[in-house]
């Protein structure tokens, strides 16, 4: 892996191109997209068929069969392996218990006039999960998108995945048994996007969308933002690790592939203060590629987006990393819990040499759908959040109108808008 | 006022009408916006000032000149009447107090492994703020957006106003200097958006900008979304009342006229089961409309947007009212908080005959920032939580990892991630 040294003059420049690893052309395909969505918002579900016929190479020959059936979805659940089916339920099961955490209450309080302020929580009505799908179907993505959406209240959940050659991926079908999601869609891309934004005669129009996807889902999801609420636009995946000399280079190793395994554009980098932990890391990436299922993405990904970083103190390791504002971060520290307050900008933390990244994919329990590319600075991972709104609650008594109306009249007033300034007044004359 | 019974055959194509009531163009002027964004970003300053000399028709001659001077901002707080400045005073002191309550807090619940999970809240590093200028510019609307970015602890808050002809409103300079603002720049419409979500050599880059606007306002904050965060896309403002044979007519025509005083393209629209207050309230609102000093305005939202339903229940009025998912909800009823539970969709809910709406726009506590348009089925008001973003926390224990680690690399293995799958069994060999 190529090392940088935080104290070289070339550094700056170093730094700056890895801080530019999450930039997507999200124009160059925006015509194809919006031409995509047009037709899907006008024609519908013929649209939907001969966008699926383009892309994934069948035909629906009926509305009917753009969906899957239960009976499938049930069967893929009965044929996994029982040991697969408990790791699925016991992932199911501490990722619900860590969403219920965040489930927030509607509240009101009451004041000495009588008077309440509150604010109501609500389910949205419908939610749009997209899953990828083809040969690299992930279950775990369907698992993290509909939990939230469940502990959330939704009460109609729709999924929409791609069937590349009208093959669907078995073990996903099984999550969805699992999870008991009924509406399974097998549309992909920005088709599903269009589809779940506008409605179609099969598929009903969402309020919000969720999940991740290649550049024309992320794509498709800019441009229906505002017609629904989407979770994020999400890029390719990647980890910072922080580490000192007492982190282990075959751990911090593996951890490093882990990410880069999953996608050519991934990016991880290892930021540490030990240059001799960073050729040993250097080295134990080497040894442990050709070990790998998917060694070409990972030897890719490490070649052209991995970076190790030597500095010349934790401090400013940290400054480095937060400016990175990584989807994952792991600290490998003899004290990992005392930088917590200093970590400003990061999707998922992990602390401690225990805590493998891939613990927080599957099973820890928080959610893996996280933001990349540096707006770890400004979005949250996916939460039941995305999946609620908020109305504030005002009721007045006569008293407490009394008490704030004349002050509310005068900025009314010279704001200019007398209607306002009279709906209060008419009150406060009665 | 346009009165329509639910029970006639012609009114579900006349509700359809008033569910499009929010629909913006916003595809007619995207090529415009995208070309003034790119020239900010490309050129900054120089870009800027041109944009400013077209638009707002004066030319800034230095990079100074951008900015308002603090002096001018005291010196129109000094010069304000006593009383809007303490009833200013007493309104930020109300939304602090509303904003603090909705503030998360980073928890941590430790399981008896000895593993911890939870979830850290962090204010984003810079927020900008746009806020309408020009005569129409409301310090109400200052205080709205930087009181939620203050409670959330944001350190750097920035704040843009257009200033045709380099006029800037006194009112919003004494509310900057009230609420301690210091960074506002008199830049306005999509200059502003683009300055703020790519910086130029004055303005900072910003992590998440709010604040209402026009069409150029708000299609420049879609196509900076992802660049930075937003706080949703909003159109005009709108009021939606439910009432009963118990409301006083001169009440409710006064609230609808409040909001059609707003903006030729507000909405004001009575659901109720009397038909007689029906007649009652359209012949008030002529009667009041007189009266208004924005009456051209006023007379033609309410005679284009405006609407009164009658219909047979009240479970009815309520259904159609969360299919139009009003920005501001009034509940005008025998008994209004008995009909909070079947409320699904209104930005903000007043409740009784003494909430008229304009107390959320100034003072009650809660935000006057408000989804539009049929968004409250999915936007949530603004709030600290458009100024904060979370990290998901996790800390294994040996235990921990030792208890989940094989279902973990089961799932691992399925997925054909192998390096995912080494990574947890490299700690659980050890």
């Amino acid at each position: 892996m190529k090392i940088f040294y935080s104290s070289d003059d070339t550094f700056e420049a170093n730094f700056a191109e890895l801080l530019e690893r999450g930039k997507m052309d999200i124009e160059g395909v925006t015509g194809i997209v919006n031409g995509l969505l047009k037709e899907i918002k006008e024609e519908g579900n013929t649209a939907l068929k001969a966008q699926i016929a383009k892309f994934d190479r069948w035909e629906p020959q009926s509305d009917e069969e753009l969906m899957v059936s239960t009976e499938a979805m049930a069967k893929a659940y009965d044929s996994i392996d029982p040991k697969l089916r408990d790791a699925l339920h016991l992932a199911y099961d501490r990722i619900e218990a860590y969403h219920q955490k965040l489930m927030p209450s509607t509240w009101m309080d009451e004041d000495k006039t009588g008077s309440i302020l509150g604010q109501k929580v609500t389910a949205v009505d419908r939610a749009g999960l997209y899953i990828p799908g083809g040969k690299a179907a992930y279950p775990s993505s369907l698992l993290m998108n509909v939990i939230p959406a469940q502990v959330a209240g939704v009460e109609e959940i729709v999924v929409c995945t791609p069937t590349p050659d009208n093959e669907i991926n078995e073990l996903l079908l099984a999550a969805c048994h699992l999870c008991k999601v009924t509406k399974v869609y097998k549309v992909g891309g920005a088709s599903a996007i269009g589809a779940m934004a506008y409605g179609t005669e099969t598929i009903p129009k969402v309020d919000v969308i969720t999940g991740p996807g290649n550049i024309f889902v992320a794509t498709a999801k800019k441009l229906v933002y505002g017609e629904v609420n989407i979770d994020m636009i999400a890029g390719p995946s990647e980890i910072g690790i922080l580490a000192d000399e007492s982190a282990r280079e075959d751990y911090l190793a593996i951890d490093l592939l882990s990410q880069a395994e999953h996608d050519e554009m991934a990016s991880s980098i290892l930021i540490t203060t030990d240059s001799e932990l960073a050729n040993k890391v250097s080295d134990k990436v080497e040894e442990f590629l050709g070990t790998l299922s998917r060694e070409a993405i990972a030897r890719k990904s490490i070649e052209e987006r991995g970076a190790i970083i030597v500095t010349s103190s934790m401090e400013e390791a940290i400054d480095l990393m937060n400016e990175i504002a990584p989807e994952h971060l792991e600290v490998v520290t003899k004290d990992p819990m005392s930088l917590l307050d200093s970590i400003k900008h990061a999707g998922a933390i992990f602390l401690g040499e225990n805590t493998p990244e891939p613990v927080g994919d599957y099973i820890a329990g928080p959610n893996h759908t996280l933001p990349t590319g540096g707006t770890a600075k400004f979005y949250s991972p996916l939460s039941v959040e995305h999946f609620i709104k908020k109305s504030s609650i005002i009721s007045m008594s006569k008293e407490g109108i009394n008490a704030i109306g004349e002050a509310c009249a005068l900025i009314a007033n010279t704001e200019g808008l007398t209607a306002h300034e009279e709906s209060v007044r008419i009150r406060l004359r009665d």
